[in-house]
Parts: C-alpha cells; sequence; structure tokens
C-alpha cells in the first residue's frame, strides 16, 4: 500500500520521520520533505546536521540545568548577572521569556517541569534537591518562584517554599493581577478579584 | 539580541534552520526543536540523516522524471503497467494524487512544473521536449493531460496539445463536471454549464 503512494522509499523513510514531530500530519510532512528536495544539498545537509548536532552536543548547566553549550550557560558565567537572586522557571523556554522581558538581572534554576501526578511526575523528577543545595551555599538572598499560576505551579511553588522556608531565604513570586493591556471587562473574576485585595501603590504601576 | 533569546548557539542554529522551512514560524521551530532535545540521540541522527539521505540520493526516472531511488522508477519498471498511456502531470504530488486513486494502470509524464509566465517559467523549463521524444518512439497510443483546470494549466495543455497533434496519438484530458458529492447550489456557474453541455450517459456516470 505505501510503496504505492511513495515513489521512493528515501522519500516515504524521510515524511515518516518529519510526520513524528507534533503538530506535523503527513500532508505538511510531504510538503516540507518536497520543499527540502528543491533546495541544495549543502542547505539540507546543513539543516539535518544542526539538528544532530543539537542532540548530541548539547549540555545542561550544571549550576542552573539550563541547556548550555558548555558545563556552565553563559548566564550563570555572567559576572555582571546577581547571584543573589535565583529566579525558579520550569523550562527553558521559561528562561527565554523571562529574558526577553530585559527586566532580570539574576540566575536562574530550571527545575525540568513541574509537579504534575496525572502525569506521573514528583518532586524527585525535578531539579528540587540541587535548588536547595544552592541556596544552602549561602550566596542567594532571595527565591523568585516564576511557574505557571495553575494548580500544578501552585503545589509546586508550596512543596518549594516548604523545602526552603528554614533558611534565611527571602521567597516571592510574580505579580499576579490585571494583565497590562487588558480590558476589565474581559478579565476573569479570580484575577479581578485578586487584583482589587493585593491592590498596590499607584507609583509602583508605572512602568518606568 | 540573539545571543540574550538563546542559552545556546547549538539551538539558535536549529531554531534558524527550521524556520526556513515554509508554513514554520520562529515560536514552531522552537517548539519543534525542544520537542527532538527530549528524543533520544539515535532517533534525532535517524530524522537529520533521512534528509540528508534523501537529498543527496534521491534520483529523478529518466523515463518520467518521477523522483525515484532507481534509474528508472517503479512505475515505469513495472511490466504490468501499460505503455501505451501515459498521464502528463505537473509534479511529484500528482503522481501521489493519481496513484491513490487506484483507477489508472499507465505510465507518467512529470513536467516539473506548468507555464507561467508570471513566474518566469517557459516551456523550455519544463519535460515537454522529453514527452515529444517519448511519443515519437512510438510505444504510446494515448496522452492524458491531467493538468490543474487553471488558466496555466489551459495554457500549458495547449502547448503540449500543439507539439504533439500532428502525431497520430490521442490526446485526452480529465474529465470535467460536478465533483462527486458536491450540492449543485454550490457548484460553480461554469462548472455547472459546462457539465450540462458536455452532459455523460447515465451508465457511464454509475461508480464501479
Amino acid at each position: 500500500m505505501h510503496m504505492d503512494r511513495f515513489p521512493s522509499r528515501l522519500l516515504e523513510n524521510a515524511v515518516n520521520e518529519f510526520a513524528k514531530l507534533p503538530g506535523i500530519g503527513r500532508k505538511s510532512a510531504l510538503r516540507l520533505v518536497l520543499h527540502l528536495l528543491k533546495q541544495d544539498v549543502q542547505d539540507v545537509e546543513i539543516f539535518g546536521n544542526s539538528l544532530i548536532q543539537l542532540r548530541s552536543e548539547i549540555k545542561h548547566c550544571k549550576i542552573c540545568h539550563n541547556i548550555s553549550d558548555t558545563d556552565v550557560c553563559s548566564i550563570c558565567a555572567n559576572p555582571t548577572r546577581n547571584p543573589a537572586l535565583i529566579c525558579v522557571v520550569e523550562n527553558i523556554k521559561d528562561v527565554m521569556s523571562v529574558e526577553n522581558t530585559h527586566q532580570f538581572n539574576g540566575l536562574y534554576h530550571v527545575l525540568g517541569g513541574i509537579i504534575s501526578p496525572m502525569d506521573g511526575i514528583g518532586p524527585s523528577d525535578l531539579e528540587i534537591e540541587s535548588l536547595v543545595s544552592r541556596v544552602n551555599e549561602g550566596v542567594a538572598e532571595e527565591v523568585i518562584l516564576a511557574l505557571s499560576t495553575t494548580m500544578e505551579g501552585d503545589t509546586t511553588n508550596f512543596f518549594i517554599f516548604k523545602k526552603l522556608k528554614n533558611t534565611n531565604i527571602k521567597i516571592s513570586t510574580l505579580a499576579r493581577g490585571v494583565s497590562i493591556g487588558d480590558e476589565l471587562e474581559y478579565t476573569d473574576e479570580v484575577t479581578l478579584g485578586r487584583s482589587i485585595v493585593n491592590r498596590m501603590s499607584f507609583e509602583d504601576s508605572i512602568i518606568k
């Protein structure tokens, strides 16, 4: 059946491989592969090798567990960043999101997930012990919990809070409130309610 | 700026490469690359190499110009197919579409495009001369023009028709009419009008 459809095993293999990627069906996979067929041999080699090299050579920073090209990542190795602040995030993407704000000059700690009993992910699957060790080394002064505001995020926040509450460290979390640019009419009630209870000084609300 | 955003050059390279593919933006590229990072090293090697191998080893059938793993493709080399029928199509995908119908047992001729002055594609850019040579060899009895029913498709059909009209070959084209499963209310007027003029015997309309 498949031999009927595909005029080439090489084509079929490439389509099958592409279709394993999330969100890419067999039609899209074929379209992408036919596109690659029209490119120069060297360009396709560069593409394929960039993926192979990424996977085989990538490292995880031994301090913050973010992905890195070196044993210690460029953020942890940067002497202009403040080691007293540790921002705890779920994954690599979240590091990039916070970095893109240009509002944070501390270091990170990448948990590698959040506690999610439904998915079989418990505290021991995450980089929580290494966070505790890092805090016990004594350089950090504040841990900022920057996890999603979901049930799983809250559970993980609370677990980390319990682990760290006997140290002298300050534990904070991201401000919750009405998103900037949101119309009040469309803000959910829980967020709006909390925003009133936790109202802040007008001066602090001005974006500098 | 980019070094800020990406914690790794390897990651950045892979994302840049993925984002070159049509229909894949930088956000999707990052998502796909982070997915690959979670896969086994061997699996990513298989993926990358399947693309490199496809591009470097793929051949074009010297008879029909379809892509092939061998000098003559599996369709042209198949002795049970009828060499008297040549179905002319625009590209590889169209061969696969016709094959998927399981209604055609002849051979193909892949033009590699259609005449499109707007895109700078003229007859000499297409495999039209090789079609004429193939017909002149004398095995073929009928050429079926299976191009898109667009202006470019019609132009290409007419050009090929002129090139072949002095041979003894029968030249046919795909039946045009109301799509099977279409409601008449939503069928465009041109198609419906032609379908009435070119009405067919009811017996022939029954799908066997």
